[in-house]
């Protein structure tokens, strides 16, 4: 492995500091576009990203920043990363809340296409708008061992604050991908195993698949649920069970549901 | 049936109206607790509130209020419900949002004791915090066909308004119950059934339960899982399958995979 040159550690105190304004504007989608760069908060989220190999390009840190932090701080500067002290106000104003967490860190986002996915269960999301929901179904592809997410179209950005934050971390263990609606029609096309959608008015029960990898779980949008177009792409459309008087099941749950009953058999521990 | 006497109509121009005051106020939990209402914002949960026999107490509208709104005004003030006309300016703040619904309801919260919920699979919440999880976990219960929901202890309030937006309707479905640490265990001491509790460190999984109903299914907190003495009021604990890296579930996200396992073989439409 290379050397890593050790990141340079500065100290701020003015939000007027043009550091401070670059990863203050990382709120906003526009600036994690045109920086390819997002926030994570929180000494935890710093740690994940360390251990999954995704150092930070950068972390803020309260000072003094002894203790902990200094350990932290001490493990990104060796992996490469700058290292900024602020104060109590400064941090405020980049967390854009009361009480922040003491770290904040500056990473490089990674997409890659749907290709090149390692074979499995894989998500695929078809223009989710809810940012909750996106780094939840992060969060739950993780727990449920899936091999990535794609997002297809017009969709929330998985690297915003409030999708990284539903991640809870996942988002350092979970390959995303993204493309557009043909992209996916030709990804699917080639797809080497089952393309199981889900459609409330599908007549095949999830319960009723026999799941079998690679496959993928295709999920339609939060208002009207599977588009016409990424219905026809898929070699088979399963509904979730339901009763009661709900309309349907929230996204982020709907997911779970099925994205559980397709690693359910793969799932290790039950009693066969 | 007795005959409701018809609400009244009233039309206000001024964000410093009582009324206005008062139906604002209901974004704070104190005022809810105070007077026993809540807010649901939108024409389609007012609808379901109807279908549900649970009519509001009062409707804030946009004004002219013809075409789909003037028949549900019509229909709020059979049931006895007060329709208030309002303009743009005063539904903003009403909402305390841009673009707000055209419609508000203003609602009795109703709140059973856990006694009084039918036999059936009955989700118990210990001191969920986040109100997006309660009102999610509401939808879910509604969509699996759960009897109802208990929520024990310090709780995100279920009638706050992002709650009640996450139920999407369910709300005036799923029979709520309240209690604290000490209510739960008589309740679970006397409970005819299985006490399920699902736990980090339990050995058996909970796709191999032979699950039967009634039951109660018992989900700790967001932070911190079950605590002590409820999983002691459990008669058995589970836990949900993992895989990947992920230290756990979100907490809607495991309720709706806990309860969908308790209630599978009991969801009509698979094969045998």
């Amino acid at each position: 492995m290379a050397a890593v040159r050790a990141g340079s550690v500065k100290r701020v105190t003015s939000t007027a500091n043009p550091v401070v304004k670059a990863v203050r504007a990382l709120h906003q989608r526009k600036a994690r576009a045109e920086s390819g760069l997002f926030l994570a908060e929180g000494h935890k989220l710093v740690l994940d990203a360390l251990a999954a190999g995704w150092p930070p390009t950068m972390i803020v840190a309260l000072e003094p920043g002894d203790g902990p932090v200094a350990d932290l701080a001490a493990r990104v500067r060796a992996a490469g990363a700058d290292v900024v002290f602020a104060n109590a106000m400064v941090m405020e104003k980049l967390a854009r809340r009361d009480n922040p967490q003491t770290v904040l860190g500056v990473f490089e986002q990674r997409v890659v296409l749907p290709s090149a996915l390692r074979p499995g269960t894989i998500v695929v999301l078809e223009e989710p708008r809810d940012p909750g929901n996106v780094g939840t179904i992060v969060r739950t592809a993780d727990a449920i061992g899936a091999a990535g997410v794609v997002l297809v179209g017009a969709s929330a950005d998985p690297f915003g604050v409030e999708a990284v934050r539903a991640t809870m971390g996942s988002i350092f263990h979970v390959p995303l991908a993204r493309t557009d609606a043909a992209g996916f029609e030709a990804y699917a096309a080639r797809f080497d195993g089952a393309v199981v959608g889900t459609h409330l008015a599908a007549s095949l029960d999830v319960r009723d698949l026999e799941p079998r990898e690679p496959q993928l779980l295709v999920m339609g949008t939060e208002q009207s649920g599977l588009s016409d177009r990424l219905a026809a792409a898929c070699t088979s459309l399963v509904r979730i069970p339901m009763a009661g008087r709900a309309d349907s099941y929230n996204l982020a749950v709907a997911t779970a549901l099925a994205l559980y009953e397709l690693r359910r058999p793969l799932l290790a521990g039950a009693k066969a």
